[in-house]
């Protein structure tokens, strides 16, 4: 019985290493649909075909999410399946969107690790890269975990403590090409409120809450091949399955339509966290905070850096308690950034 | 905090107005797949393209009642967000069908306001109509609810209440060009009862049941992207999450299958009333009843009105109660046309 | 009421009939990525067009088992609506893959029939065949039902039982067209192991698990148009919803890619036993034994037989119980053969 693979140990991460990650994906229209019917995402540019177009898009892409979690998925088996925790992600780009009828593949370089003090575990951290079949980044982004060691006599690696952004600089931010927005129509988008209209600091609360559904995180977590046990296996987990954290993200995100409803295109990553876990029965509700705001060379995109905070308590505005530590009542604390007309 | 939308109050609508309603969407052959994961769908016109081509059309259609879901889910925003009660349903009329690969935008154009007697609230008419990305009208039907009003001091409009079909005549159904049912397969379709032998009066149980279940009815709902709280939010409603009513729609419609495998498109909605809430843990059947016969100019073509009483208990027959209201376990009551071979 | 069928009785079946099923099913991209969002399938040549494409066809194929569930679930209506238990299968051949666009039509032959000494039911056995729009088969196989009699006092048929193979012989194996394993990249499909790695009587522990819905049982029940009650109506059966036996079997073949990712088409189906029945909240697990080996005239291309077997208490080894009979423990007892690079 020694044909399925036990993953990787800490000390089975050498910087430097890339690791090309198994199972490509093709993704269609199916994919399309089931987003829909998992999340209640409205974004129009993801919608409707017609109204990608008078974006300047070729169609309407699949939902920047969809890459993201397709991407995280390949990487479990070789970076998160004997992971204690994910620590957090830094630096990731949407460089090119995802069309019905690509077909994902991904790798990972060990860009970092280091042993902790307990000698029993290590923090790993790796730039994963998405591509397309033409061999094109459709993402890259940075994230470590905590992984057990096999062998917690092996002896501590060289430290390698990589530097990254806290935040993607407006620079950085790869505008999809031929995106336009000088011709947008704010009425079938949902919205009236622009670029212009958002001020840092502001807040919006979304209003809207999903109660999570055990059918739901499954068939979502399987649809991205993302195969971790804690997601499926009641044995495993007697107290109760582990929702993937990506579908909290999706959820909230979907969520967030209702006062973003403009907020069309991710295009950065500049970290986040799962803060506490989440779990069927959990209602998730989410609010935003403006952090940061710029223009970009396209016609008529600005981008906002955007705070999105996901609860289960639908709770606003605070998310830390005196000790410094995540409120029980917060699920997710995610800063990216997001396409939107000026 | 003023970023979200709280919906439209009763003095809200003035008669006349044409609301454009948000988020048009495209729909392909996952959301096909989609509907035949939700309900147990099997009429064969939307199951295989070369039977629909047997009957003249060029592909298969999505299902009919896609269009009127998502034509309504677009709707809610608009017309629901703030209704106490969806009133009923008339002079729905199917004029197109939908082609995967279409886009959906609907409008609807205020024909009626009459404010309540309590001063609280009001009903209002509206017409709603779809349409694909031609300009090519998919659906168009009236639809009334109770809303709220936002002040109770604000004054009552003048009251307007559309003149409006108790049912389709004939010749106002519209049938989809090509459609020829002069070769129709019965054994293919299921089952050999053609327009003939259905009689004025004739009932027929359809005896399969499904029993609901909360990641379905959400799934289907958010499908069409109908984001009304009372669909997902634990919190908001803590008695049980209210099943979308056109989830019930659709699962009758499936079940009635057995007994009318030939009851191939839907053309007409005469009326319609959710008699009861629907919850997950139901277990929705359905009956049906002939109401009305009618030849078509299409060849071999014919018409049957039929009415479609989904029930909770099972029970065949009785709807109503000596005080003349709904018996507790009617979840549904539908009065529509549909087409049949002759 | 007589609109609505009863099913067929044993004393329905003739030796020799051909019962054409009801209801053509055009299938695309839409089940392809249900059936991924419903089972943790992960083998590359059905999750990657460029990755078949390598293999030397034409684009990825859906999932075997989609043919076997969709070309099942047309007899239901026909064969199994008054059946009392599911009997056995063999001579299952897949000939020609199922390409998204394709309609399946099928049909079956009664090729045995023999009544119970109780005189109250008996076994009828069909051969069962799928075809596609071009009348190429896809999929043929014999299934053997126990059927309750309408009438007991009806007399007895003239017994016939079929013979049948115990196991195809690898001549019988139909390789798909252009099939060739010689480029086949080990590290892009997940594994290592190739058919040279493989032992005759070798076990292998698929370790992963999953935790049944009902939701997610009865949405891939319905997907394949199957709608026997006892999957969906808890009035029926309020002991609990009966998962359909190919759900489980799905979930164990897909859970078998741990072990076995290079396993990559199912080419012919032996035998099967659905052990014990399957409910909403059992883990389903499973581990596969290497029964046989053979090569094949297709370049690269070797054949594994393999016994399949899906559990709801993680026992791997034993099935039977000293009396001869399944343990309570074990769902499902699988004989297939499936083609794997040498």
């Amino acid at each position: 019985m020694t044909k399925t693979g036990a993953g990787r140990f800490f000390e089975d991460y050498a910087v430097g290493e890339v690791i090309r990650h198994a199972v490509p994906r093709t993704l269609k229209e199916g994919e399309r649909a089931l987003y829909h019917a998992l999340y209640p995402a409205r974004h129009a540019l993801y919608s409707s075909d017609p109204f990608a177009q008078a974006c300047g898009l070729p169609s309407s892409p699949l939902d920047d999410l969809v890459t993201f979690h397709m991407v995280f998925g390949k990487t479990v088996p070789d970076v998160s399946l004997n992971a204690v925790a994910n620590l957090g992600y830094a630096e990731g780009r949407w460089i090119t969107p995802l069309w019905p009828g690509d077909t994902i593949t991904a790798s990972s370089e060990v860009i970092g690790v280091k042993q902790n003090s307990n000698g029993k575990s290590g923090v790993v951290w790796v730039r994963t890269t998405g591509r397309n079949q033409h061999a094109e980044t459709l993402l890259s982004y940075v994230r470590w975990v905590m992984v057990r060691k096999r062998n917690p006599a092996a002896p501590a690696p060289a430290p390698v403590i990589p530097e990254l952004a806290g935040a993607l600089a407006p620079g950085d931010l790869a505008i999809p090409r031929g995106l336009d927005f000088t011709g947008y129509d704010f009425e079938l988008a949902g919205e009236p409120h622009r670029w212009a209209d958002y001020d840092i600091g502001e807040r919006i609360d979304h209003v809207d809450g999903v109660t999570v559904e055990e059918a739901e995180h499954m068939m979502a977590t399987r649809l991205w091949q993302n195969t971790a046990k804690v997601h499926f296996d009641l044995t495993f987990r007697p107290e109760g399955r582990l929702v993937y954290g990506g579908h909290v993200i999706s959820m909230a995100r979907a969520l967030s339509f209702n006062g973003l409803a403009n907020a069309q295109m991710i295009v950065g990553l500049n970290g986040g966290a799962h803060a506490n876990p989440c779990f069927a029965g959990d209602t998730i509700k989410a609010w935003s905070e403006v952090l940061d705001k710029a223009r970009t060379p396209a016609p008529g995109v600005g981008a906002l850096r955007m705070r999105l905070v996901a609860t289960r308590d639908g709770k606003v505005g605070h998310t830390h308690g005196e000790d410094g530590k995540y409120l029980p009542g917060v699920l997710l604390d995610l800063d990216y950034w997001v396409l939107v007309p000026v």
